[in-house]
């Protein structure tokens, strides 16, 4: 028996951690552009990276350095530090030891980027402001103000969990990523802080379980970004843990920040939950959850609000999993509207799902008729925003 | 040797091939609906249908009925008789026997359809209008604009072959498809007529082996319609064949065809050619071309006429073929503006390959470095004219 509450205090909720963030010129108009997060004592870390094999420079550093342990990230937004090369590596390392000739108690730093990809970082800029770093500050929403590029809100979220014994521990984290909707260019960064007394592997363990289910599960093709990172970090301080409590709480913030980050996708004004059962199997109740986030027709169809379930269909059937005319079915919310061969899609059933489609957030539904596979994935509509944002990002 | 020369006449173009359109009823407005194309001798069919696992009911019948050879087919736009059921099917059982009292010299007809999914054919409509028609007509463009759905213009092309002896046969053919940018619901239907004296076995191996490298070279993602179908008909009627330049024609014809769609495609103001080289074999060659054609965010560079290139790197690993970012090369036209590890990329290069992407037509090229697989596939972008269309079309 555990319990689980929601608490303040972002990326700082967990005891020993302070972070901020400051404006170093990059974005310019004075806006917060590089941000810090800090522990006084030394922190084991788990990490996922993109599976883009153009890994940007910051993930290199980190492979390079092979960091199993730190207690200090530097994040700035803006520039990417993508297709850099070695370069881009160098130009992390001097960052880093120039940083530390004035905060010199950091051991073992990490670097993360996102922006724009395939320009140098400019390194003078970062330096100069990380330098003016306060490391004793807990201003977690500034360092997730620091790290946004098309969000449009900042993205934190904490936990507390009090175990059977009354002993407590807490995860808190700060994200960014405006919609994988745009998952090449909006990188996704997530960065999780944690007082728990977990190991290292129990960590990575953990983000393995769950970033599939949460980060993965949102509106990503193939398309992952170049800089695309979870990093979680633990420092000990609460001196307890619980397997299940932990995963559990960090279960709740993953998919929280997810969800998160898919309504805040670049022109998205909905936020649909793609429930999918009966498949033959896990992976293709996944492939068929994810083929419907990222269908172009159905995200069209969901910002028309027009309950067009034969393009739910026919995306099933491309997805490529193992799909029958004649097993499947297709709800929104309650409302079935496509039943094993039979079509209920009069007027007045059409109207209930509009109605249901003019809603913030709901839940399209397909079981396969097969067998017990299952994938919940969320997504979002695709309207003019979108194009707008895109047509004009890097000009 | 032989010559081919590009001739009016599209699907009528071959000795022996009779067709129109009429207006049926089914768009409204007196719009042509439905069309034949009907050959006095009996013909030896090939075809290819799409990979989708909901196979719109055309498709079963077809399959059904095992046909090998035909002399009528009878297309429907408005409605793709898709998500019907066995109901479907007996829809067109139906609909080919009403149509057979009438025109009593059809054997083994063939149906075909496209519009919108999950809806039971009009079939009084389509009877009445079928009975009407005059299988003496060689009306090739009525026919094209008739199986018309959100394309813009018709899409019919032809070509004649003289051979070395003299001896002449003809390709004609018409198609539909408002750019496969929209694949799952602008199903894309190609008919091809042809009077060389071939075989059954090599029309279906020549459409087998050009099918990849012409409509499933446009962009494509997994997203196949319900409905899509390319048939090719022979009756011979030239008395000659020349199995070289028969694939030549035919090539050159379907290329043609599939490269009208990319240029409808949906709100598309630009064809670009993605030409990939030096991947690690044709597949991954493949893997790369689609994935470009299909990723959003360089379809709104596109629109956005912005050079973008870091998103063609990073969509280039994310496509999950071999990659990396020291062997990679990027051009824009002769524009090469990232040269394995290096980025030529300053305002002046900036400014020359915006200039190219202000072409109707302009090829973005990427060396893999690695191997000599190659692909050539074929895109547009995505504007927000595209967005309106689709967030509109069903309602």
């Amino acid at each position: 028996m555990y319990k689980i509450e929601k608490i303040e205090g972002g990326v700082c909720a967990a005891k020993g951690f302070f972070a901020s963030g400051i404006a170093a010129g990059l974005k310019g108009n004075n806006a917060l552009d590089i941000a810090f997060i800090y522990s006084p004592d030394l922190c084991n870390v788990a990490a996922k990276f993109t599976t883009n094999k153009m890994q940007a420079a910051p993930i290199r550093h980190f492979k390079q350095e092979k960091i199993t342990q730190t207690n200090f990230i530097l994040v700035n937004s803006k520039n990417a530090n993508a297709m850099t090369g070695a370069k881009g590596v160098a130009d992390i390392e001097e960052i880093l030891q120039e940083v530390q000739k004035t905060h010199t108690n950091i051991f073992s730093p990490i670097m993360s980027s996102t922006g724009v990809i395939g320009v140098r970082l400019p390194k003078e800029k970062i330096i100069q402001g990380a330098k003016q770093f306060d490391l004793t500050q807990k201003e977690p929403s500034k360092a997730a103000h620091a790290i946004m590029t098309t969000d449009t809100f900042a993205k934190e979220s904490a936990y507390e969990v009090t175990l059977k014994n009354g002993q407590s521990f807490r995860v808190g984290a700060m994200a960014k990523g405006a919609g994988m909707i745009n998952p090449a260019m909006a990188t996704m960064l997530c960065f999780i802080t944690t007082d728990a007394d977990i190991s290292q592997e129990e960590m990575q363990a953990a983000l393995d379980e769950l970033t599939p289910l949460t980060f993965n599960a949102i509106s990503v093709d193939g398309d992952t970004s170049t800089n695309d990172t979870v990093l979680l970090l633990s420092n000990k301080k609460s001196g307890c843990y619980d397997k299940e409590a932990f995963k559990e709480a960090l279960r709740m913030l993953m998919l929280e920040l997810a969800k998160m980050m898919v309504k805040d996708g670049e022109g998205a004004t909905k936020l649909v939950t793609y429930r999918i059962t009966g498949a033959a199997n896990d992976q293709d109740a996944q492939t068929i959850a994810k083929a419907l986030t990222n269908s172009l027709l159905v995200k069209t169809a969901l910002y028309g609000e027009d309950p067009n379930w034969g393009r739910i269909a026919s995306t099933v059937g491309a997805s490529g999993a193992e799909a029958y005319e004649e097993k499947l079915r297709i709800c929104f919310e309650d409302l079935c509207v496509y039943d094993r061969g039979e079509i209920h899609f009069d007027t007045k059933m059409e109207q209930a799902a509009a109605a249901i489609m003019q809603r913030d957030e709901f839940i399209i539904s397909c079981d396969l008729g097969i067998g017990n596979g299952a994938f919940d994935a969320y997504g979002c509509d695709l309207g003019y925003e979108y194009v707008k944002i895109n047509a004009d990002y890097r000009t």
